[in-house]
């Protein structure tokens, strides 16, 4: 009844992450409303980001150039790298500004559950890059769960023997929360973490 | 820091209905992911769609054909026409398959906080296709909003000296639903349409 033109672009677009059906078609009909406007320049976004994005085979990152626009630039710090999960994390990072040094993503963590070893990983890839020697401080910026956390220790005891600093990040009371609603492993960690002013 | 292409295309992205900065970003990074598989696909369906699909001249739809299936459909019946506010209204009911008539998309509701008007809408073209004599019923399923009720009486009052039946869909309790959790008003309006058994 819609043909199966408009039926294809609604499945794709349903098996987007964060979508479904619903919202699918609440698009497609969106987007068949603005023919003229929305829908071209998608499609011109889209093939832009098709022909000319790559992964920058140093650190994972996703950009126009290669290397990246962070790994080719001089005028930042060598000598921290960042080790994140996923480019999603590396984005949330710059997003920030703060951190001016480089960084590593390594595709995602070590899960027993979902049967993730460390060959599946970008981990020989940063081993390499520790090998060349300029690096004196590795953060592990890996999420605050169980399967990161194990990562996280995995990496340490591969650290362990290697000329570099290792840290994480820290660990408490996100900014502008209540301790109301706060979880109890959190206001745990705060405490034990606390600082004296 | 990710290329303006990157940007340009989470900015487009971002503006769809039900979508945000956050899910634009997730979606823009699992195509990223999938440059080779879901990418390309999505920018040929979205294409195909750009390049077939038009607004059927008689009542609305969207569709590959000109006039639509459903208005080119011999099969079905020319003396029901069925009015909806939406393209999105048109395709739930041929979802549900029962109803075997024609269809009017009005591209709206009259609005006086939009300053939507009879003229904003396609209403003439209705009136024009009652002209020719072939419809015997017209059924309003317009929204159960003051809108949408206000539009109906607006097509109702232009409809009375007109040889055609006008109907509307019935208004309830839906199937399925606890009377704990309806809202007065639907329990007032089904309590005083009751139907003896």
């Amino acid at each position: 009844m819609q043909g199966k033109e408009i039926e294809q672009l609604t499945k794709l677009i349903a098996k987007l992450p964060a979508l479904g059906a619903r919202s699918a078609r609440r698009i497609v009909l969106h987007l068949l409303k603005k023919k003229e406007s929305a829908l071209p320049a998608l499609i011109t976004a889209l093939q832009e980001v098709s022909d000319n994005v790559k992964k920058c085979p140093i650190c994972g990152n996703f950009d126009t150039q290669e290397p990246c626009a962070i790994c080719s630039d001089g005028s930042r710090d060598k000598e921290l790298l960042c080790v994140v999960q996923d480019v999603a994390d590396l984005w949330a990072m710059e997003r920030v500004g703060v951190f001016r040094g480089q960084y590593h993503v390594l595709g995602g963590i070590l899960s027993a559950l979902d049967g993730v070893t460390p060959e599946d990983l970008n981990i020989s890839a940063l081993f390499e890059r520790l090998g060349k020697g300029s690096i004196k401080e590795v953060i592990l910026a890996l999420p605050a769960t169980i399967d990161g956390q194990i990562t996280a220790h995995y990496l340490l005891l591969r650290l362990k023997d290697m000329p570099v600093k290792v840290t994480t990040l820290a660990q408490g009371i996100p900014v502008g929360a209540e301790l109301d609603y706060m979880d109890d492993g959190t206001i745990q960690m705060a405490l034990s973490a606390r600082k004296e002013l």
